[in-house]
């Protein structure tokens, strides 16, 4: 089998790196100061393996239980231990795609069997996924790399209607309209999952929370490394979760952002499709982009092209500040 | 299935803490200046997802090439990677126990079988190790709860006489009189692993080191999340290589209260097994240890008591301070 193949990391050098859907933003002071309290003679002692300051913080500002919350190294940890704690051989997971391609890599690596429902062009939810049964539901909301929002009824819908688990991924919900978080009163299959990489500019200190039913996420912490997540990523989890107005603030700005990217694309020929993330997918139907891709890197501007006949067409554009988005469409080749 | 049960982490009070191997010594100066020079707007971009920087210092530090080298979230994420990668269903991984009893958990999670070899009262290599076979061998060298180090020779015959893997869990080895990287250098199918959390000072870090084949690397790589250690733990890591002789000096403190602590436990009664360790463990045969444990605790000192048939006459007691050991010896009930 072939891994999961991240986006380009650049090491040094001046480039505008809209390509892994990074923050422009840094995160908040109260984080910078957290982790600089914590360069101390502390490091030597483990982390609390449950890191309940963190599931402690994370149940005030969402309203739910301590109990209620798993804290993962990054939501890809939490979708590991998802897999690995409930797909054996042969058993089936079930995700509409395009979507993040992790999902695909994992159920390989648990000898599972994805059972993919195709998008439609517009990336609405295909009625083939309510009938679609498995072990495991996957729905990436808002999805990767098409930036499109499922409305949560449909997710509601999946719970009602299954046995199975249902994962939302809710890595970019922060720029969405709405979550699936009031779900978890009513369904005790669903999990929700959430990252500090995007909305909470902290991609380089690995955080990520599940929420869902206590006996479930107990299930799912006999599965995970006992000490998972750094006494320096529980700090700043917790000083993140403090300054939640300062996330806000930055998500104001990328979604004002984002609405002149998209305006900026679609003057330049592509269509694109309403996004509720920190990035556009934008599309010249039937045209390759990847050497749009490769002469956008030549300028110094990187962006996420997938090869292949369902995205091929298109590109994935994470949105920076303003100036970094100026410079992108200043950069783009004329058609 | 139980999960592992990782041991005690009291949050607050003052306890003298010989239960989890933690360092008593804090981190180098520069690692803790690396630490704090993370605490930037940097953190909002994800880490070098091949953590080169601290393979490039590992391969210099232990004369490598950094293709040698895989970064983990801990050695915990090593092994788990590794079972991952390697064990399916109904295969069969070998080790001598008792051990570090999360192999039996990783096992039980990839549905593969444990073939335990059980080692005798001395914990010297039992032979029937060497009969043994197995798609993955694993040996805790210097072993835990024992603290008994297998001469390297005898891994070298592992390595020789079997086509499977053999993980050589060097967790504590920076305490001992050698290492097995050199076999590295003759047999493919060795896998050396480390950690920073015990003679770097590093437990709340979470860094563990892989050393083995290019080729295995590779293939270990596929199964590991893309992001799986922080930006300021590749720092730290890099900080800490950069400073070897301040771990050596503390090992070499610990490695003389280690004799200090084994002779007092020797005066009150205990037989202690030669530790090649930063703790020892010290027996009264035929005496269950656990209500000298709860007496301990009570009196402000925290030990690890493991119940059971093989180990309920023990305890494993970490190496303090020369203070932390007096105390724990002071505080010992009388026989």
């Amino acid at each position: 089998m072939r891994g999961y193949v991240p986006g380009e990391q650049p090491r040094g050098g001046q480039v505008v790196k809209l390509n892994t859907n990074e923050n422009p933003y840094p995160p908040a002071p109260g984080v910078i100061a957290a982790v600089a309290a914590c360069a101390s003679a502390d490091l030597r002692l483990y982390p609390d393996p449950t890191a309940t300051a963190l599931r402690e913080a994370a149940a005030r500002q969402y309203r739910l239980s301590p109990e209620q919350v798993l804290v993962g190294n990054g939501s890809d940890e939490l979708l590991t231990i998802v897999m690995r704690a409930l797909v054996g051989p042969g058993d089936v997971v079930v995700y509409p795609e395009p979507t993040y391609s992790l999902y695909d890599t994992l159920v390989t690596i648990q000898e599972g069997r994805s059972l993919t429902i195709p998008f439609p062009a517009d990336f609405t939810v295909p009625p083939a996924l309510l009938d679609a049964d498995g072990r495991v539901t996957v729905i990436c909301n808002p999805n990767s790399p098409s930036g499109t929002f499922t409305p949560i009824e449909v997710i509601e819908e999946l719970a009602r209607e299954r046995a199975g688990l249902v994962v939302v991924d809710e890595a970019y919900v922060d720029f969405a309209p709405t979550n699936a978080l009031p779900l978890l009163a009513r369904y005790d299959n669903v999990l929700v999952l959430r990252t500090f990489s995007k909305s909470f500019s902290l991609a380089g200190m690995r955080i990520g929370l599940a929420f869902g039913a206590p006996a479930l996420l107990a299930e799912l912490a006999k599965v995970k490394d006992s000490y998972n997540v750094s006494r320096i990523a529980i700090a700043a989890g917790v000083a993140a979760l403090e300054d939640y107005a300062w996330m806000e603030r930055n998500v104001a700005r990328i979604v004002a952002t984002r609405a002149r990217l998209s305006e900026g694309l679609r003057a330049r020929g592509y269509e694109v499709l309403p996004s509720a993330t920190n990035f556009v997918f934008a599309r010249r139907p039937g045209e390759d982009q990847g050497p749009i891709q490769t002469a956008l890197r030549d300028r110094g501007v990187l962006v996420r092209h997938f090869a292949g006949p369902r995205l091929g067409d298109a590109l994935r554009i994470s949105v920076g500040t303003d100036e970094e988005v100026e410079r992108l469409l200043s950069e783009l080749p004329a058609r």
